[in-house]
């Protein structure tokens, strides 16, 4: 089965790669490895996970919305490649988590993320992660992540 | 018109590279790959920029204090490589903002490193890029940022 | 000598590489580079150092847990590669530091594992590094860091 094939089948659709509004872009790719920008749970432009996880945000609200960016990482990585069949194995991910003061569970909001590059790749699909609690994200996000990639040359 | 010659137009000295003072160095190579060491805005062995941003530090200071980090990661990276001259390419930027509660901007404090990348490399200075709010930061400084770029083997 | 002559003499012990217990795992190659995740200083499945440095966790205790926390690292990427020895060399750390408020001192906390790489590797152990402080971590450990080492291919 194809990545593609398995995304179907998980009814996970790609959206389109963000554009690039300034003097960075959502990824580059140098030699046989891709490097993401920083990614948030954006969907069709609209933020759709806000605050801070444990306060404003559950652990299972942030842990969809880690999913929601590693989605918009993933087709970020795929534009500058040519298309996601090209991604060859997930290298490493790290995920910021908006944390409330005393929120410790940063690593199972990132299982979102994980656990759907492992759906989606198989054990292509396992990674390095690092999992950090921060105090703030850019536009009140509770999560932002980047991924690392590596694809055949 | 040469790297060095765009920055001559511009006004950008480029500094001399920090020394080592421990077991790390200001940037290491692996391959075609550089990466820097944190780098803060320091000048001439000053830090110039301290304190929370959205509280002590305007926007418009930070922005200013990711462009002298930026510069000394370039000079970091060129003394490693034997020369500006010699980075292809800006791979990715990460940045960490030393935020006060409820700053969120940290994507614009982000862009004073990232403008200067794009005016100095042109479309070879367009980078991946990560910008996140922490709660504290060496010395205070407000803003500290790591530097990848690719050059030629 | 040989790096494990070396860390015989130090006293130093790699401990048993961390099992994936999740979509993730413990370090990944790409070509010549190995990069691992965060790893928590960890001792036999229990976390030896926890709370903010600064207020729960003095600086000298910090420091000890980020050399506990490298050598968890490199336990890491040495089972990737078949063998401590494999490491040509390590080429960057990144520090993550559970800071009380007004702690500004993450580049001596992260001295303890920076030291200790030079320590264990000689010259080839001198890296990059990023230290930051971070409000919150897994399991409210004191430190966090992840290792970016070269091999021989």
């Amino acid at each position: 089965m194809t990545v593609t094939e398995r995304m179907a089948e998980l009814g996970i659709h790609l959206p389109d790669p963000a554009k690039p509004v300034g003097s960075y872009v959502p990824a580059i790719q140098a030699g046989s490895l891709v490097v993401t920008s920083g990614q948030l749970p954006m969907r069709e432009g609209m933020l759709v996970c806000a605050g801070k996880v444990g306060l404003d945000v559950t652990l299972e609200q942030a842990s969809a919305g880690a999913g929601i960016a590693v989605t918009n990482a993933l087709a970020a990585a795929a534009a500058v490649v040519g298309g996601i069949e090209r991604i060859k194995r997930v290298v490493r991910v790290c995920v910021y988590v908006n944390s409330a003061p005393g929120f410790t569970d940063q690593p199972k909001v990132a299982n979102g993320a994980s656990d759907l590059l492992v759906k989606i790749f198989g054990d292509n699909g396992r990674h390095a992660r690092s999992a950090v609690g921060v105090s703030e994200l850019p536009l009140n996000a509770a999560v932002e992540l980047d991924l690392m990639v590596q694809v055949a040359v």
